[in-house]
């Protein structure tokens, strides 16, 4: 039986490093496992809203900074695929694609949540390049051009209403027979005069690098700038079910020190919702990791310096 | 009457920044009032828990980044300490020490929170070499080393017994005739065999550039590799009180969405409370500028993207 760590942090992210780097300089011992190329992050081309990188920094470099300045400091990095999770006696069992076993005393929980994907021919070639999943992360580029929002829900309809403040053209192909807005988005949408399309894609189609514009099932293109799909969030409650935690809807439930039902559990980043953002994320796991530094020490409740 | 902005934020450190940047995206018109200088920020020799530095960034530099970042996608700053901010018929407005009046629709209160000082000789001249605040900040740079805590309450307990995860020794001196810890920090101090001083500091001593020592009133020395001064954390709620905000204890009181009691009026960083961290002051900002765009644009309350 191996090594007993102090907390292992499933997942590669940057709320992933955030949390291990606040954990590890506190004198514990930290194992991050997870894949970090399976972070949104990774695929981030131009980030331009995380503090501190004057002329913007690639996700993937920032990522690897990370990383870099994790290990620096003492984290043990399994670049593994988290199979599993258990506790037992007090102490948990996370099992990797390569079939190892690993122990620690705490767990922090930032595997994230991933974007459904339409599974488009075209979409994966393009991600980044005109296909995005973001509004608030990638509108921005968009400046002044035309953009297509892809799917039927309110999320759709909320980053249709987003895109509406940076680019001059908006419209919604819904992929479905029929859409599913609220009364309240219906209204907005109208006011804006946005069109909505109720027809399926097809194809995303590309002039070399870049998509360029979408094939509807009636034979129909659409070109634009960027489309954006907007299906989704999907759920990854493996964990909390493995490790009976209560959630919240398609996430794991915590206070506001990042605690689930489990108190030497802890969940950060998307695992746990909230705001889809490098900001935030790292923000969640300095908190839980300080409050798990303090837990272990035995030290009360967090003093907030007063 | 000059312009009206969309938003204000007041205060110019990290919190400040990454919310200018979010709101400055989403096409407000955002203006930032404060002086940099006196965020704590500007003071870290050293950061290297803010993820995305490997080898570490200083605190001036770190912040540095972060006003050009802001300037280049269109943040305004205002470099004027703020002396009054009000509301009247819907409009914020603030004024600053060279006298100027600025008109906002939104508010966004970033000022912080200082460490009170012990206002000892030699104590400023040696902040960041060998006198620190924050033991969490600092005290992984004292591994294997001896240091003094000066204060007498909780918050003194606290980072004593936080730094003793990192240093060799450590021990606090009162600077008052008794001590007022809470029954579970005295068994803690106790267990550790911690050592407690009654006595008050008279001066900071240092070696050149780096304090060295502190002379006591009966005139002993105490030599050591660090001073942290552990007094407690300035309330800052003047601002609260001309709005007329609601408050908890020293900060003002928000929701998960940053939100104060007035819902035109956000509060972030340590004007808030919690972790006093940059990961968490970011998060704060990206949280509560988000939440302005969507009331802004009166789209429905957030959607987690699910």
């Amino acid at each position: 039986m191996g090594k007993t760590y102090d907390v292992i942090v499933v997942g590669a992210g940057p709320a992933a490093w955030s949390a291990a780097i606040f954990a590890v300089r506190a004198g514990m011992s930290v194992l991050v496992v997870g894949v970090d190329s399976e972070s949104g992050l990774a695929d981030a081309s131009d980030v331009r809203n995380f503090p501190g990188f004057p002329e913007g920094i690639s996700g993937r470099t920032l990522l690897d900074n990370m990383i870099v300045q994790a290990k620096n400091q003492g984290v043990l990095y399994k670049k593994q695929e988290v199979t599993h999770t258990e506790e037992a006696d007090g102490i948990f069992m996370v099992k990797t694609s390569d079939l190892s076993e690993l122990r620690a005393s705490n767990l922090i929980l930032a595997h994230g949540a991933n974007y459904i994907k339409a599974n488009l021919p075209g979409e994966k070639e393009h991600n980044g390049k005109g296909v995005h999943y973001c509004a608030l992360c990638d509108g921005p580029i968009y400046k002044g051009k035309k953009v297509v929002v892809l799917g039927n829900a309110n999320l759709a309809a909320e980053e249709a209403m987003e895109l509406s403040a940076y680019v001059s053209e908006v419209q919604i192909v819904s992929q479905s027979p029929q859409v599913n807005f609220s009364e309240g988005y219906k209204g907005l949408l109208e006011s804006k005069g946005m069109q909505v399309t109720l027809s399926r894609v097809k194809e995303i189609k590309g002039d070399g690098d870049i998509a360029k514009s979408v094939l509807l099932e009636d034979g129909s293109e659409i070109s634009f700038d960027a489309l954006f799909i907007a299906l989704g969030v999907a759920s990854s409650l493996d964990f909390a079910r493995q490790l009976g935690l209560e959630v919240a809807g398609d996430f794991i439930k915590v206070d506001e020190s990042m605690r689930t039902s489990n108190p030497k559990v802890r969940a950060i980043g998307m695992a746990r919702g909230g705001l889809n953002q490098i900001v935030k994320s790292v923000g969640d796991g300095g908190i839980a990791a300080v409050d798990l530094i303090k837990s272990v020490k035995g030290l009360p409740s967090y003093i907030d310096h007063t």
